[in-house]
Order: structure tokens, then sequence, then C-alpha cells
């Protein structure tokens, strides 16, 4: 780390060049949805303006227009360029709304290593700017006119605030199992991510069965995402990813890890009583207590379990388009980006 | 009042009636958007139904709907009912993820006499079931298929929580002048009953003469409504409001009555002083503050100004209309809707 630049100025640009690797293909649509995105969020009501340019310049892996513009320019090169962009542009307020009303719920300080919105805003002008980037995203997909897309938009709305309700719903239950666990990642993540690719496939004029095919793949790929995302919060660098080890067990979440860890404890073994007060009073969790449940979850093979799942995510990912998908530098940077869902560390 | 019905009760069928009277015209089609909001809240998340559902039957006048209604109506008698409900229903949804949010967002505690959502189930899921509707209104806009009418919804919701924002912003601040109170509630209520009528008016094929007319019918509309909730909040009965008076003074939010009486105060009257302290800290005001400060504006017509602000708008509401839509019961219900925003006591 070189001692002339702030250390988040060096994180920030090692983790785009990474993302840039395989976004190359697509690098001049992303930069031109980045532009959009700019204008879009332009509000003559200042503090509307404040907190979305707050969140937007806060960078991100703009995950969801890659998947967009990926998709569409996987199935048809010449696509109509200006829809898919408003799309793409659309896709990442939505992710930017839910994100500042997620900090919001959760009551976090801290995102990619600057104040949250709604620290530096308050909560109330925080919920009503999620609101508001809600609506513009609407009236941007609106504006250019697919009327299909803005079915897919919003059915992934509904979906992502179902899911975040029922991940509310189960925090402080350490009987969550695998089966609620998957409901509220494919609805919250991996339904939004299959959206966006439903939404590049509709754009290049899809067959249905590439359509769907597109739509398996970001399904799965969210899923992919999602698992890593929670086996990093166990695992991962703080310095890294942003945040401390084991945030998820500080809001009483149970994750893929933890949950098949103890489904495997025996009744009898006290660790299983334990492990259920801290989930349901989260605010007596320890370090020594985080450090506990990483050392069951070993001894229980819960990593290797989530790391496996997350494995067949990306291979079905990759399978569902390499036979539907004609070959192209786009559907290798669908492939790579599977691939990216694993590996990342942040 | 009887004294074998609890008084809530009886207030609200009061209440319903009152409002009945001149929605007569189209009360079949009230109902039918009733049937159909019920149905489109359904969710297997229960949360988000048990919330949606509790928000829906807190009941509320359906004023929205009944713009929709009404305006289509009276451009032309057979309409395309489906669509009219569903952008009806779709209305009532956006207003009911309003409300939930302004309830976070104000920590209100009350409703129409019920137990805000906030209060029941927390502010998290709270906020997360607001976004859900929101959500659910577009898709239901959507499934419809008037692309126009997404548009108008979504240009509506950006100037809602423009308006809150906006409304927020100017909360605590003494000096809040009479354009930054309209700017507000042009944007917060106003615009959005505009776009109610102009969605009608596009559901009915409208002139675009017809179209500006029934949009700027529902801007002055909006207008008287909101000025009367304003003079309501000083001056009505709140056994029958259902909120303590002065509740916007606790909030430290400046509306019109008391804009007028304050800027004609002179700068050396030491109520001046004492009416900005307590906008600035609203934690200070007390009962007695609250008396002094309506005797203020009494003296200084406030209310007056105010009541004669809402009844120009009322005038210009029907003016709009009557020269440019044929007779009909509906236009009289246009007519005798702005009549009731004015009169209303609760």
């Amino acid at each position: 780390m070189s001692s002339t630049l702030p250390a988040q100025t060096n994180l920030e640009s090692e983790r785009s060049l990474r993302v840039v690797s395989f976004l190359d293909p697509v690098q001049a649509d992303i930069n031109a949805v980045e532009a959009m995105l700019n204008e879009e969020i332009r509000s003559d009501v200042r503090a509307a303006y404040a907190i979305s340019g707050h969140t937007l310049s806060a960078g991100g892996k703009r995950l969801r227009p890659a998947a967009v513009v990926l998709s569409a320019r996987a199935v048809r090169n010449s696509f109509p360029a200006k829809t898919v962009y408003a799309s793409a542009s659309a896709v990442e307020l939505i992710h930017m709304a839910s994100l500042i009303h997620d900090d919001v719920v959760d009551n976090t300080d801290e995102r990619r290593g600057r104040p949250t919105a709604n620290v530096i805003y308050g909560n109330q002008i925080s919920v009503l700017v999620g609101d508001y980037l809600l609506a513009k995203s609407i009236y941007l997909a609106a504006r250019e006119g697919v009327l299909e897309v803005i079915r897919i938009f919003s059915k992934v709305t509904v979906g992502l605030s179902e899911g975040e309700v029922l991940q509310i719903t189960a925090q402080g239950d350490p009987d969550t199992t695998e089966e609620t666990y998957f409901d509220i990642i494919r609805r919250k993540t991996a339904g939004f991510i299959a959206g966006c690719c439903e939404v590049g496939a509709v754009l290049s004029d899809a067959t249905p069965a590439v359509r769907d095919a597109l739509s398996e793949y970001g399904m799965s790929l969210g899923l992919a995402f999602q698992i890593a995302d929670d086996l990093l919060d166990f695992l991962g660098d703080p310095a890294v990813t942003g945040k401390p080890r084991g945030s998820d067990l500080r809001e009483g979440k149970m994750t893929l890890p933890l949950i098949a860890a103890y489904r495997a404890l025996d009744e009898k073994d006290h660790r299983r009583q334990q492990i259920a007060g801290w989930i349901r009073e989260p605010e007596t969790l320890t370090q020594e207590a985080v450090d506990m449940i990483v050392a069951t979850i070993y001894e229980f093979n819960g990593f290797d379990y989530a790391r496996e799942a997350a494995v067949n995510q990306v291979a079905e990912a990759q399978a569902k388009i390499t036979h539907l998908l004609p070959a192209s530098p786009y559907r290798d940077s669908l492939c790579a980006l599977a691939e990216y869902a694993l590996g990342r560390t942040s």
C-alpha cells in the first residue's frame, strides 16, 4: 500500500481494477450508464440531490447495470443503446434506494468506508430520498417506454422488499432453516439480478428460451453472489470488506454457514444453547463469542457446505447460458462474472 | 353519540356518510376499487400482508381513487373499467405507502384513532412494507399496460417524496415563507391529486385541453385540501380529527395561518422571538404556548388569510372544469368534492 495515498482510495482503485478486467467489452456502455446516472439524480430539492449524489459517488460494483448490458449484448450486439442504458441506470437507482433504506432499517453507520446517508442526513430524509430514487427509477424506465421492462422491475422491487421483510422477521431466530435462508436471498438478491438479465434479454428481443435461460443464469449468479457475501462476513478481511467480521451475527442473522453448523450440533451440546442465546439477543455478543461461533462453523464444515452451494450455483449459471447463447466476448464476461461472484474478497 | 356503539365506530360511519353523499354516482366504482385493493395487497410474506391490511382497513377518504374515477367518468361515461379501477387502486397504494413512511419519518403513533404500523410492527418492517406497496402500485399499473399512466404516477411519486424532503428541511425554520409552503404542498399533496385527475382523463381519451383542465382542477383541489388540513390542525375538534390540536407546531412546521401571522408581527414584538424559539425547539412547546400562538394567529387574521386562499382555490378548481366538461352528475361530484375539501371537519 502506498504511503502517499489514503488507504481507502487505494482500495477503491484496486477493487475497480479487479472488476474492470472482465467488464472490458462493455466498459464504454458502463461509462455511458454512469454518465446517465449522474444526470438522472439531479433534483432542485437540495437534500434529495445531495443524498443521491453521496450514494452514487460511493461507487460499488455496478453489478446490476453490468448484468443488464452484458445480457443485452450477449443476445445481440447491436442493441437499442439508449433504452438499454436507461434500464441499466434504473436498476442501479433501485439498488441505491434499497441500500439507503437498508442502512436506515439496520442502523448502519458506515458503508464502503464512508458514513451512510442516515448518519449524515438523518433517518427521516433518508427514507424519503429512498422513495425518491425508487420513483425516479420507474420514471426513467417509463420515459423509455418499454412496458415489459417496467413489469419486470416492479416485480423485482416487490420481491426485494418482501425478501427484506422476511429477513427482518427471521432475525433473532436461531431455528432459521436453510429453506427460509434461500427463500430470503432468492427474493432479495437473486431475483433482482435475474430481473436485470431478463431485462437485457427483452431489450435485445431474445427468444423466450434465451430469455428464460438468462433469467435463470441471473438467479444462480445472485445466489452465488449472496452466499459468497455471507461467507465474507465471517471470513473476509475487514480492511478489504469495509465492515467488521461477524456483522450479520451482530444483527441476529443466521446465514448458510451457521445454519449448516447449528443443525449439526447435538441437542445436548452446550454451544447450541449459547449460539441460540446470542442470535436471540445479539447485543450480548462479544468478540470471543464471534470467535467461538467461527470455530464451531469450521468444526462442522459449515463454510465448506456454503462454499460448495455457491460453487454449484456458479456452475449452474454458466451451464444455463453456454448452450443457448452464441460464443462472444459478452458470454465470456457473463461466465467470468459468475466466477468473480465466487472469488471476490470484498 | 350512541352509548351502545364505541365512539370511533360512530365517528367513522358519520364521516363515511358525509363523503358518500356526493360520491353516490361512483359508489359502485369505489366499491370495485376497494375489492381490488383487498386482493392486490395479498402477499405470502405475512408481515407485508398484515401491515398492508392494517393500513387499508384503517379506512380513509379514498379521495385519490375517487378523483381518478370521477375524472374518467366526467370525460366519458363508458370507460375502460378494469384499467380505471387498477389505476385508482394503484394511487391508493402509493398513498398508503406514503402514509406508512410518513408515520415512520414523523414518529407518529396514532392515525385515525388506531395505532400506526410503526408502533405495532416497528420502523424497520414499516419502511420495507412502504417500499413493497410502492412497488406493488407500479406492478398493478404496469399489468394494465398504459404507459402514460405509469409516467404520470412515477412523476407524482418523485414530486411527493421531493415535497416531503422539502418539508423536513423547512421544519424548525420560523422564516419559512409562503412561497416555500406552497412549493411543498404543491409537490406533496396537490401534485398527487392533479396526477390522479390527469390519469382519469388519459384513460377516458380526453383531449389535451380537457386533460390539462382536469389536472389543474386537481392541483387547485389539492391545494385547498391541504390548506384546510392545516387549518384543522389548529382549529379542528381533536375528537373528530383524531389528532391533538397543534400537532404541526409540535413538529416545528410553519403552515399558512402561522406564516401569515408571523410575518405581520413587528420585529420588536416579544411574541415573535417566542414563536421562533418554539418552532426551532418544538420540544419546549407547552399547551399554553399553543394557545398563545392560536391567539396571535387570530389577532393577525392568519386563519382568515388561509381560509381565503383555500376558498380561492376551490373557486379556481370549479372554474377549470365547468367550462370544459359537459354537465353530468360526475362533473357535479367533482365540484362538490372541492366544496367538501373546504368544509371538512376531519
